[in-house]
């Protein structure tokens, strides 16, 4: 195969590089995707697909801003991809609400409470919203913008849509290596080199390897998460509940999805017995009746981990053209469309905000761990 | 167990039951549905959801008026079904092309090109909403208002909606028999008897049953429809595809669904061998490109033939409150509504369509065939 | 369809039904099995196959000298089919560990315990034998004798070794009702109507339709049971481990199937969240590192419990040659070798012992609770 | 992590690696294997499990010994495995009928045809062993040896006897660089990097990169292969029938593995609609019933694929204690015991034949091309 050479190579196809490959697709860039499995297959597949702005975050200094914009991109971003894909990729307005068990729960809270889009729900006025919620909950904040979508389908619209807009996307590609000659990558693959100006590094927890191959000391954790989903045979579930990092989300179609255990450093992608029976759970203590529902299908992923709980996304520092946009952890559905266009505005010279770029710059000082876990 | 009362007891939760329960039960009438297995589990779960009001008929007697109407009702069904029971059923605009490879077929297309809603598109027209049709295709017919939903998640939300309309839904409960006593029906089930002032069998193709053991000779075959799905790796098809009675019909998630043969008399529900290859072929005929696409899933389900095309709508010549709504053969998801509404004004004493109420009544000549098979 | 005539007409084909067949077309009996799902589709394919003669009998009056004539039909059985067939349902030596945590259960296994081929282990022969044993083990009745098969391989195997001895499989065939003209039985179906001398009903939970359509009073009460399965990643499990009714059995193929809960008269066939939160907690109680283990699925099914605790088999008291052979509870898979040849030998006029013949018979006082629950 | 070290570390978990890391543990070496995803996910469970040393092999030279050693050693085992593990792979005697439609057909078994454990069958006698061959088969070679197992239960049983040796075994852990310091290996992973006297690249198709990264221009090219199961309805299937490198094979389960097509350099692991429309036709013109019988599955995988037709099965020419065994092609599951001795006793320093040695060495003219594709 005679080398192929493009604007842009992405090196994986979870969401997070889908997205990117669709802001650069429509800016004209020719961009391809090399995904070593298939779009969206891995970590992308296995989230639940909140749109947590507010329930993720307790500070509010560099992600808020950065995940309340993504947030705010997915609303014109649904109907542009539907329109151009006819795909449907099932956003659920209604919101989400983090459950309070104690006062000191809810002084938790507070910050998130302040915000003028943010609700505090007593006992009664939870239960209106969420008939069937468990007698222990002393109440909620409501956070009605944190809505919900269905990832893989999400990540399927967005390549298929820079497909539409000129992207190649290679399936069953598996990036080897990345090397620069002069002003070019060469990427490696078993099904060829693939020649570019830039590249960019989207490949989750395993984008590890590229940061080595890279020659940078970065790591990325996998946090095995495990899930289950249940028929909800009860009143309508209008909002997703959540509680201690644990979600009840309900789909279009009448599913719960109900997630998800955290284990650290554990690279599989199956759910064990364990997983299974505490998320069964700490669902449970949320909305008792799920206890009854009928069983649909249960599976695991992994969140792509990093020390400071930042992402990386920028420029690694000496190779030019070379970026990174990984590390999404728990958000990497929520983050996707303002980590496309952030790269995108990155690779075309637009100018991005600097807080956003210090905070998630390669070559910030990855060790001082602040949390994200 | 004490002998449960109601005022309609539904035989049968596949489309037709379960639409049947939601517009009685909204209208306050005291329901329940007694299903054998899951909800919407047999023919309901294996169509794919086409509502082929123009496509499907070729005489605008009496079934095109009635699945006109029905059609229509889908459009505000489909917003006060997801406001109620938060699913979505995933209603897809976009309508359908009934291909045409030669004169003749055109020709046999004329009444429904003589409809208003109905286009004739040339071979060049054709290409540009579907530009991956076959190059054998001379044209066809545009049938904008023939669009699709899912039938499994339709079914389901109706039922939901039944039931937050005070209906209650008896799963795994099969109907053994049913009798008559004073003013009163007795439904006998495995799990007890039920009572009721009117009874609905709605049972799909094993209606049959309940024809003889009411003492009538009328009889539903099975037409076995076998399908496969893909994923649609091309561009986007924004339209059903149609011909010779095989289709391709586009989902929402950017899977193709693929039907299907017809296999008079045919118990079975699972696909055979033989079934698969011939979907396929005639898949590739509309639209060579799928050939190349990957398989997704492959599965049957049985169509309630009758032996005139009609269903059977209407009350028992002899029983007065016993009703029969079964018999709808390729198109019970689209009459599914329609159906519904019907037997509401037949029980509630609403008037109905004069030439409805003759065309689908039970004590018509059944054996007088007039196509449809 | 001109009706077919037969010696025998099944009424079910799980695994009881698939035995009598077997038996009865060996002796060159005209056999038909009318089946109206799929062969071994429900309870049987449900089963975790031991042959649980020692396990299950606390009392060794009736039921143990059945069930241990049935687990010695299956050691020449096993042979037989696969030499037939072709198939192999994968009789597993080995044998069961009855775990003790306490005295008082140690004195409970008292009567199996002075069994000569049951053996007691203390901690540390239970341990040498299951390395992976919970600490709280105090001890194990080690049953030989109840080793374990794959159940719907072996139904299957059974249905197609009576196939090949002339029997006919009806699959997806429902019997409606059975009736007496002379001295013939009439089984109706939507598929058309049989014609037998005698008829035999093994259809399970759902044989309660039969007794009721026949007159009688008798009822069979569904018990679900729901599992899950894992695959070992630890030692090799050689023995069924089994405590208060929950137990893991290892297959062939290196899974462990691990059941069941016990829901009286439940009559779906799915299992709930709660269910596979039990079957979990159990599991661990008897080998805590199954927890670790991943997960591969999860399944229901349905017991069919009597209310003395033993099977119905034998005539109808006034319909003669119409038989019953329902009502095995949890050790159907068990019992189908003696049931089948218990039928057999009643059919074709051999001799039965006159034990089972009373303790099994469908006149007896059915509401004589004796355990077995 | 500290690094861990080991006598042998083997890169890859399909059947190849599994039966290496099995013999190498046996002779007490320090083993582990490093698998990128699940034990056998990849080409191994995609295979039929022919033992096909007669069926595959025109020419006689070097792989037919070779193969034929490897299909004895496999009867001794199947039982040692047995015995190990508790897993029961399923071997299946028997044989396979290799077609002949034709004269010239029947020409080109002759070398195959006089040896002497191959027998010739005409049209009746082939039709007695599998009576419901096709009516255009003109006769069969009969390879009594060429007896078939179950492979991902085979592999699975490999690598867990390899464990009770004590070899350790990590999956989900891709080895992402191999290098030498010394005398010593470094096998660099995202979960840390292991140290080891020996490495064997046993990663199946995906060994590419290792050549790549290892300094030698070897390829091995995918062929991907589609299949579909059905259940077998019709009379046993004592033998897998064969023709034009299509086959049916039947299960102990009564499933028959259909397949398979040959898709030159096609990376992705996916059945396409049109290698199932294939795989069907060409299985009815072995067994024209199998088109009538119920479907069950589908599934793809890709063959690794050498020029010359022979595997990769020695050291690097210059790398010392570095080893490849790869490019079994469509022999794979046959050639595993063979492979996993020679590997050991170049290892251990035992002798083993000079033919073989050469045939497979790595260092040979690649691209002279000889045939197997
Ligand atoms: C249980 C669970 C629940 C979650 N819920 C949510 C949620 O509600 N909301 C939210 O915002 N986030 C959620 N997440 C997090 C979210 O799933 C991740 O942050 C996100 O999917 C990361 O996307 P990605 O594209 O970086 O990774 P992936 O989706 O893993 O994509 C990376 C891709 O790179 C490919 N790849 C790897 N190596 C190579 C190579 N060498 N060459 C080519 N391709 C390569 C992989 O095959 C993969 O497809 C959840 C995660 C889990 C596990
Ligand atoms: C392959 C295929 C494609 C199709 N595509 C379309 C399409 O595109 N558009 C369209 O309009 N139609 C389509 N159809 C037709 C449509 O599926 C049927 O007309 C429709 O589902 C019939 O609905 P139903 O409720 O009558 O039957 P079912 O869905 O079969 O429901 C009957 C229910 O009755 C239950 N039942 C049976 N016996 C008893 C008893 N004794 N007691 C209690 N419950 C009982 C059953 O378990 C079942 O759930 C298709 C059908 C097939 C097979
Ligand atoms: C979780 C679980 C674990 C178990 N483990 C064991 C075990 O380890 N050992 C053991 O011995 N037993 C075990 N059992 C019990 C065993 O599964 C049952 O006793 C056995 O399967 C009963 O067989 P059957 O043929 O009577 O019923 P089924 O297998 O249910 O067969 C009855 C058949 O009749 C058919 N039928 C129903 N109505 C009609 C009709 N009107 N017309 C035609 N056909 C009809 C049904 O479709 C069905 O196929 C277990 C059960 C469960 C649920
Ligand atoms: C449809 C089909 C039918 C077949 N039928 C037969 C048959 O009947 N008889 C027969 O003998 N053969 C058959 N074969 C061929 C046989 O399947 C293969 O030859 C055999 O499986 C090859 O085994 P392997 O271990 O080399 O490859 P694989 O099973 O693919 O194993 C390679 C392993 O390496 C792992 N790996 C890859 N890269 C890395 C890395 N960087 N780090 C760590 N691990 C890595 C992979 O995840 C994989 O598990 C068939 C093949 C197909 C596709």
């Amino acid at each position: 195969m005679e080398s192929k050479q493009f604007d842009v190579v992405i090196v994986g196809g979870g969401i997070i590089g889908s997205s990117i490959a669709y802001y650069l697709a429509k800016e004209n860039r020719k961009v391809a995707i090399l995904e070593a499995d298939k779009i969206g297959g891995k970590s992308t597949s296995a989230a639940a697909g909140m749109l947590g702005a507010h329930s993720e975050y307790k500070e509010f200094k560099h992600l808020y801003p950065f995940a309340r914009s993504s947030q705010l991109l997915y609303k014109q971003l649904y109907e542009e991809i539907r329109e151009l894909t006819a795909i449907d990729f099932e956003k659920r307005n209604g919101g989400l609400l983090k459950l309070v068990y104690s006062e000191n729960e809810k002084k938790e809270l507070e910050s998130i409470l302040s915000l003028s889009s943010v609700e505090w729900l007593d006992n009664k006025e939870a239960r209106k919203r969420v008939p069937q919620l468990s007698k222990e909950v002393m109440g909620a904040a409501y956070l009605q913008e944190d809505v919900h979508i269905t990832p893989l389908i999400a990540c399927n619209s967005l390549s298929k849509g820079a497909q539409l807009f000129g992207a190649e996307i290679y399936e069953y590609t598996r990036v080897l290596a990345v090397s620069k000659t002069g002003m070019e990558y060469s990427i490696k693959t078993a099904q060829g080199t693939f020649l570019a100006k830039n590249v960019v590094i989207a490949s989750g927890v395993w984008s590890n390897y590229f940061f080595q191959q890279l020659g940078l000391s970065h790591e990325i954790i996998p946090v095995k998460g495990e899930c289950v989903a249940a028929i909800n045979e009860g009143a309508p579930l209008r909002y997703a509940v959540f509680h201690d990092q644990f979600y009840i989300v309900p789909r279009n179609n009448n599913e719960l999805i109900i997630g998800a255990t955290k284990k650290w450093n554990d690279w599989s992608e199956n759910p064990s017995l364990d997983g299974l029976e505490e998320v069964i759970q700490k669902a449970k203590k949320m909305i008792p009746e799920v206890g009854e529902m009928k069983w649909t299908r249960a599976w695991a992923g992994l969140r792509p981990q990093t020390y400071d709980g930042h992402p990386y996304i920028g420029e690694h520092p000496e190779m030019k053209g070379l970026y990174f946009a990984t590390g999404h952890q728990r958000n990497g559905i929520l983050l996707a469309p303002a980590t496309g266009k952030m790269i995108r505005d990155l690779i075309i010279g637009t100018p991005v905000e600097k807080e956003w770029l210090d905070a998630f710059k390669v070559e910030r000082n990855i060790f001082a761990y602040g949390g994200g876990k």
